[in-house]
């Protein structure tokens, strides 16, 4: 895809400076821009590169006033950032999600529908009596179990796995590799020692705007359902154990686990590597710092947690920095006690 | 599907009180029930939710004494969580697993054999050479490498991968996306500090009843095999490395890592993100709590680990405490140190 | 493939001793090896086993001296080791690796073009305009997105999944279900505490001889792209994040995890569960010991670090060893304050 500096303008409503002629294929950072791409300038902070970016044109802000002259062309625009975006959504939409039609071998079961305007890539496998929306993007590879439910424009990336019975909202993202629905890990102890496995008929329940990274496991719920609430977004290899609920706009970070029946309130935060224990509750607004673990739940809104077992950040900061220093305070304390036993030298 | 409460009671050997004419097709916990829903009260202290619950039935044992009169009809039963196990299993196989039939498009290589009574579906890959039970159940997109062989009644979810020369015992779960038998992590230091790759010609033996969870990862030895023995559960996103052995009826719990060539005992528990170093041994019914690292072998049977690197449950728990308390036994010592240093204002 | 102890040491120009009409069809350990297989002697450490091995032939070096008569027979090469792994390699080319031409169904889009003597397993799925070298192996329910490009001589196993326009060089190893090109985890907060989607358009370059693990996951760059450099070997259900970069032969064991924007030395070893926050620098030849966080740039080479925040290993165990008798510490600091109160009764 090629196109004028003066197309983008047009697009964005914005006012070039420059020679609108010339020709741009790539959008880029500013600092690495070559000839040939677009970029933009939000941030201050990073105007230096303006005057040595190799980009052939800039998206900058209308009240922007030059300290020398450019090279690159501007695109005068009211937020940089914004417009910015808006070119990042179009090629991506253009390019990678934006694919229609159904080829050839794809798989749908008798007894499901879906709407118009979709794409269903070979080998993609949708089951029997599934509701699919409008807008819905199905990736080769991807595996729909019977009975499923997709909102609309919802994009299920190559090779996900979505178990029956699973409930997708509209405008959601499970990218490649992610399993949904499999079986919570629910075993029985017999006096043997050996384990029966409890069926696990329960489902999964992704609501609008959810997105799901890729390889993560998002269980089933052993009755009832695992919900992940509207906006969640979960990064990839993360692990979703049975009945758990994941709150509102909460984000979940790579490789963290969050175990069987805890609930997680609205607009948290986990960072990578986090684990939490089972049948806990977690209030709105909690941060869990990364590779911490949660042994407890949390009534209090906005706490923030460190460590494994986790604590108050402010606290766990204060005796981490003791822990370093371990090897002086048992040297100090060598010393007082030897002084103790001897007053009379010290 | 849908059953009078007299036909679930019939199945159960269960004796009715209410009105067995009414219909139930679901299951459900007996706090969450609705109208339609089948429950079950095995525990007394949930037996305040039986009079109270939405549920139109509830299995509950003989001899309960009721007191107060239900809106629900009772199935009376010898023990109501048995019999409501049973009614998941006859569930989970109805619905889940009960598959049969091939759909096309399906692959099998030349020289390999599947016993009666099977499913596989659209896309499922089958090697050469292979040798395949009974009642197995391959779901779409299931890889099979050529020669290896699965015993009755496994089930493979939907894009389960099992590299060649992977041998499957009866009664195996394999869930999406695991993946059976890839390269152990080999590689030769070159002096340049490059790395050879060494082969890994070995492979994974899964025994009986074993568990796989979903993305889980194990790899195949680099010669010889590497083993999960008879009933271990493996659940989600583990990885397993080369030359491995779990013990039979041993737990290891989501997103836990087992190193190369080290051997787990019976009956074992690693509970969630744990860690085990290398060509270690640990005894049968070792517990590892979760987040733990295990870095030296454990001999003694039934010993519980905590802490990274971990060590006996019971001090690291008293090690825990103190470290929370840094801050206060440096602020003593510091107090301490101040009074020996002038004794006579003390 | 059963072949005689003399059709080996010719292909290895090594001298027989014993019978060389025998035949064997296996390569094992020495102390696990049984009648018909082939193993070697390389570690002195291990040559009691050479005279009591079931191995119906071993490669020794031609200056070993024997201590006692041997039932196998031997096989004298000049690097025992080497001629070794030399048959390893051959033998994982003949049955795994070895596979040419292309089984149907297999989908590959307009404008793709691939080379000489490959392999497209059943079901595998190749985009739009790639560029595929020769020698390149895709095993079955592969993806590859439009525009992608492939070197020579590269394999990508059972549902590997290469979202668009990913760049893999020569000779490289992708095992099943790594997802490589996965959307970064971009999310701009807004006002409301929801967050909008920041489209992911860079792409991931994998330069040549890199291998990557079972379901690990690489993120493409936000724009530019993430970098897995020459010789790279990433291990199983690893998490490399947007705009990473992994140094030349750097090796990052198993579930280990890098946050976004942070580029890692040559020669480099993270060990097992290792965490590195965003937007680090780590120098060449830099050691994490497993299950460590890295929060802060390592500017000078061949650091060893622990611990998660991690520090220098040296002090990392002493601060550990020191942790775990912290009862003891506290025990002896309530004396000496016992004591220093009543310095009467000392």
């Amino acid at each position: 895809m090629e196109f004028t500096v003066g197309q983008i303008a047009e697009v964005l409503r914005g006012a070039v400076e420059g020679d609108s002629t010339q020709r741009v294929d790539r959008l880029a950072k500013i600092e690495e821009a070559q000839a040939g791409s677009l970029s933009f300038l939000s941030n201050l902070k990073y105007e230096h590169y303006l005057y040595t970016t190799g980009a052939t044109a800039v998206i900058v802000s209308r009240t922007l006033e030059l300290k020398q002259p450019t090279q690159a062309a501007l695109i005068r625009v009211d937020d940089p950032y914004t417009s910015f975006t808006t070119l990042l959504e179009f090629y991506q939409q253009a390019t990678r999600t934006g694919k229609r039609g159904v080829e050839e071998p794809a798989y749908m079961g008798a007894g499901s529908r879906i709407g118009d305007n979709h794409y269903r890539g070979a080998f993609s496998y949708i089951g029997e009596n599934c509701e699919i929306g409008q807008d819905v993007v199905i990736f080769p590879h991807v595996y729909i179990g019977d009975r499923c439910k997709i909102g609309d424009g919802t994009i299920l990336y190559a090779g996900a796995k979505i178990y029956a019975e699973t409930v997708i909202g509209a405008r959601c993202t499970v990218h490649a590799g992610a399993v949904i629905g499999s079986d919570g890990f629910g075993f029985a102890p017999q006096p043997d020692g050996s384990y029966r496995t409890i069926p696990q008929i329960g489902n999964v329940v992704l609501e609008d705007n959810v997105s799901i990274g890729a390889n993560a496991t998002i269980d089933c719920a052993t009755m009832g359902s695992t919900i992940i609430r509207e906006g969640a977004k979960i990064d990839n290899l993360v692990q979703i154990a049975h009945n758990v609920e994941v709150g509102r706009h909460t984000v979940v970070a790579s490789q963290s686990g969050v175990s069987g029946s805890t609930k997680i309130g609205d607009f948290c935060v986990l960072a990578g590597q986090t684990g939490l224990a089972g049948h806990l509750t977690l209030a709105n607004r909690t941060t869990v710092t990364a590779q911490s673990g949660v042994g407890k739940s949390i009534k209090e809104e906005g706490v923030l947690l460190q460590g494994s077992p986790a604590f108050n950040l402010r606290d766990s900061l204060r005796s981490n920095a003791i822990f370093r220093r371990l090897p002086e305070l048992e040297r100090r304390l060598d010393e007082l006690a030897r002084k103790q036993a001897q007053p009379e030298k010290s």
